[in-house]
């Protein structure tokens, strides 16, 4: 039986600030990205989407940013690549030590923001980082964007790995994004995100605008907890799956 | 044979700038407590540190303080448990996770500067923040200001812990510090720090200014790395000690 | 004929994550305090908010406040005076410097959260916060908590003040608000907030639980952008006030 | 008789962390670069730094930077050019108050570490954050990289603006830096760089490696604070162009 992983990034909020809807998401995903405090989240944040997490039953991933709260970790920065894997290290550090302190555990870990974008085009830097995380945990399973330089980082590093797609964008020929400035980049219609997701994982295929089938590892889809029908789009894509005879579960670690 | 740890705190540089004189110090001690980020050290500076520290056989130890960069954590913050607790995991947790990442061992925790002068005299805080560190990890040894509310907390928690004594200050008879404004508090003579602590060590006490003997657990010396004549008077302490036939050895786990 | 200016705390938002309901409540008030991004806000937002006071023929207020966004400047912090000196001078100084850059201009200044609690019982401490933003405007406005040591610490300083009341807060007979904890501390009924702004305006004075008059100069009234009827007791109390014959106008400079 | 700048960086401390030889500098230099707070300085740094450039008669520049303290703004970010443009107007602001407080003026701004390197060959984000400056003071001088993008941004925009060179720093015949890693690229020798930079500011002209003569406005020269001949080049540099009948003074406002 066919089966994938429901990803979304969470516990986003920080300080007085609220971001995102995890309750509600938390009903649909089997793997939650929690921030741990370099781009959003807190302390407090943390321990609590961790323990929220683990009541719902969802896999729990760290997802280090860019040490950039003002730009929530989207600006591109510029880091030697032996800082990116001290910075990696620690935030999965602090994110296993909140998991602990919760009675849960980090399985998985995923790059946040910009950090994730020059990654998918920069091999080195995603070994950097994945090559941090592994130093902590070396069973930790890496969430790559299948693919991508993220995807040949994790190959190369011989490392447990998972491949993720998008529910919600449309994909070049070469496995790329189509640009957001573009129609159809984005889809906002929670009527054609599911069935287009069931037919991807179906075919074990990224299909691109043009109908191309890209070969992949399609272990997780990810979803989003913004825009007005993020958790619609979210409901839509698990229910399209179920009814497809796909199995929606945490991938094994 | 009488036997007691020197302890001194490092990893205080913070990116382009430089604090303490670590090298010197790792020679002399046998316990450092390792800066976690929120009030000096960061990604790099712990690994480092650690990884020094390691290679001189000094054992580690989490010094988690409050999030004040500027104020170096000596600003005392009004902070609710419960957000005390989290901000201890956190760092607890970023601490393993560097010294799992450089191959190390987190065996203490140490509370820095405010964070640690508040629990001093707030048993209720204390314990959160033990707590804190013991969520993370049940083995943890807790380093405690010695006859201090501290001290209470970790009695009453029933975990693991030692006490500690300074080197270089004068005490009161209800085992509080003598306020630095008054003459003979600090001490800055290392012929005098030197044959001082060693009769404290040898006594099983707290000898106070008035002569009188506080017994207590003597379990660490902390030794201080800033200040004209730190050094040297960490070097006193340690050979005065030995040459008294005191075992100089980090504490058991 | 009686007057008085209405003020909230405005452009709260930051980096990604939004906070109150800026637009509606500058079509009710008459003066905006706009954090200076050591507890809230960033340049970014400062630019937007003021701009948007400006357009709305709002004053412009800066709103000082601890450097502490996780705990958004409302935990208490021990900074020496000179430092807090310093602190102010350098918030009002860049508040200056965004409004300038719009076009706008910086009429009064009022401190934020844990900062501001601080100084209503401390005379000293408001004293160098409010000396640090005299040092950078001699002729700015200090917007005080009416009958504390805020008061006060203006009065001593000789410099002008404005004294401010809480649209939503019941007062003890001794000028401090009643405990939160207590009932009737927070006004939550627009029906109620609105007459009783009316009645203490009117008697110039205010009108504690037990009924008692406190006189003293009411002039601007502090109404909150949070909570589910916060909208409605501002349009209360401007709609009441008009009504009963005050002109709700911003202070003269 | 001709006439040059000297400026050099300074208030680079933050909190308990020292940076640079301050006081040495004010003595040679006429013109400092006073950092905000973004990627070093803090209130009470900026405070003390401009009360002592004004003593020692020196004039004071803001030197904004990215907001990045643990990587000293040397990391490259990408960073939208409206919120250039504000960050620019907020550390300004900031230091144009602390300024005023401390009854000293700003005359210049420099930009700091990787906005400059990245605005030196970038002209649309130089004007940006340029725009910003002259928002908030159209009177200030921006001091540019003669000969790069910065010059022609400030050219663009028809403010005031000085042509700035290095003391030891090799050149191309672009006008580019020759690479740190090439030898010869940092000049080290105070015996060298004085009567190189005299023959530069005689000639007006930067001379490159290969003696070719690129004939530019050259008002000021920056002077490092760091590395172990610094403040002997500083001295050289001095003592050479006043040997040589230039007078050193500080640009006209």
């Amino acid at each position: 039986m066919t089966r994938v992983d429901l990803n979304a990034d969470m516990g986003e909020s920080f300080g007085p600030w609220k971001m995102g809807d995890d309750d509600s998401l938390l009903k649909i995903i089997t793997s939650a990205n929690i921030a741990c405090g370099f781009h959003a989240g807190d302390p407090d944040v943390m321990a609590k989407t961790m323990a929220l997490a683990a009541e719902n039953g969802v896999g729990i991933g760290a997802h280090p940013g860019f040490p950039d709260l003002q730009g929530f970790g989207r600006r591109n920065m510029k880091v030697p690549h032996a800082s990116l894997r001290n910075m990696v290290r620690y935030q999965l550090g602090a994110a296993l030590g909140m998991a602990r302190a919760v009675g849960a555990e980090v399985r998985h870990l995923k790059l946040h923001g910009a950090l994730a974008n020059m990654c998918s085009v920069d091999q080195d830097m995603a070994r950097a980082c994945y090559q941090g995380a592994l130093d902590v945990d070396p069973d930790i399973i890496i969430m790559v964007l299948a693919v991508t330089k993220q995807e040949q980082a994790a190959r190369e590093l011989g490392c447990k790995w998972v491949g993720e797609i998008f529910a919600d964008r449309a994909y070049n020929d070469d496995g790329t994004l189509v640009d957001r400035s573009l129609p159809g980049a984005v889809i906002h219609d929670p009527e054609v995100a599911g069935p287009r997701i069931l037919e991807m994982v179906s075919a074990g295929a990224i299909i691109t605008e043009s109908g191309r089938h890209l070969e992949t590892s399609i272990d997780t889809i990810c979803l989003h907890g913004d825009g007005p029908t993020a958790v619609q789009i979210a409901r839509s894509v698990r229910s399209c799956l179920e009814e497809g005879g796909v199995e929606v579960k945490v991938f094994e670690r």
